[in-house]
């Protein structure tokens, strides 16, 4: 995973400006944990404003965490005149969502100059565990400005 | 679609209660628009608390709208003693989801004992014009209580 | 969904050419029975060369078929110097693949210069019913030649 | 992912015998390579009659081998008095599938009750290399019999 060259020298810092204007990122009280080549952390506390029925993150919520971190470790490998969307993701739910904090893995698969695969998981942490709630596989879009 | 028979004559009453308890709804704005057996509607303002970089909707905030109005089609033909939790999810993402308001549709595809397979629909609506947004295929499972 | 335009007039005899190739539609004896434009279907009879273990059609040979009715589908709207190919697909299996024959059913439901986004069913036919076997959701890409 | 426990002690010989009666599997000339507690391996020879119109094998015959491997490595952690069944699969394709073999491996990513998810994964080898041809993200069923 830790092999893929960036095209982009300052892809760091234009993750960071687009997560900056990712409104509900800051909504969620969510930071970038980890930036590398292919890779993107995000991390973001419990907010019950943000559950389901039941108390747990809800499934939406979980999903905008990994999409997130999915899509931008698409965006890290992308050229300098690029945006990145998110084409579509497939979502399995395999535990209650709760827990003090989460964190949302990003890993690419398959980069491509259009079309990047990826896939992403989403941890519930609490003091002393981890807890895997979900797991997605994405494709991101390389959109070519200008 | 509309000839599903609801197994439990207070589907509708225990849906609102659900989607009461949904925090994230209420944290939305969203509102129940339609709840027939198989089919549940969930209308939520524009809000650009909820946005990704480019102030659309985020897909993650698309998905929690389309997750709950699925999730609830299906609640709707589930016996009494039972909750609904969503499995799994694919989404495609098909046009930026900016308007002044949106409407979720969910619908029963299969139902089941167990799992019942649902697809939902995201539009965003102006005042003249309403649009596809997005699409959801979706597994739901019934847990039986007590 | 019969008012998309085809872009090629010839978009009938390059799917049958196409079709022709896919040597997978041959060894299955699959027909193409409809083309229209953002819509293909497929025939094929029940084979039990193609069976899982409870003499189902394999999960995977219903795939088949709805990912070249989908293919197809999209393939329709596409220029005539451009090939299609599939970029992913999600499937729910509904009921037993188990009938004299199928079809499969493939409709554009987005189309786009690059991706495609296409709904799939298969149903199975005897005698006097069909049922719904699995749906698809899928996305395609529009290849440019030369 | 070795460390899961087999309920049934008899679980290489059970996956054999249902291996055994999948007809798809010797129309393929597919073979078990590798039967472990939350994962399968299946490989099968290229074969012209089951690709699509570029020569590649089929998409759909790519899930089918990757289908196979997830729910044998799904029915691997199952117990003895039950059935495995494939409730739903997203699957990317990432390279053409074109090599003298392929290999599908299929692993548990989480085992339950009634419900397991699984990642699959499906390479093309040729004498000197081996190419990540498609992923897949799995949902299997267990259904109790007698």
């Amino acid at each position: 995973m830790s092999d893929y060259q960036p095209i982009n020298p300052e892809f760091k810092n234009r993750i960071r400006e687009s997560f900056q204007r990712q409104r509900m990122m800051g909504t969620m009280g969510a930071e970038l944990a980890l930036i590398q080549p292919g890779e993107v952390h995000i991390t973001a506390p419990y907010d019950e404003r943000f559950t389901q029925q039941d108390g747990f993150l809800h499934a939406g919520t979980v999903t905008t965490l990994i999409d997130s971190a999915c899509g931008y470790a698409a965006y890290s490998l992308m050229p300098a005149d690029s945006r990145v969307l998110s084409v579509e993701y497939k979502v399995n739910l395999l535990s209650p969502a709760h827990g003090e904090s989460f964190r949302a893995e990003g890993h690419v698969i398959k980069p491509g100059k259009t079309l990047t695969v990826c896939e992403g998981k989403l941890y519930a942490l609490d003091s002393d565990n981890e807890k895997l709630v979900a797991v997605m596989q994405a494709t991101m879009i390389c959109v070519r400005q200008g």
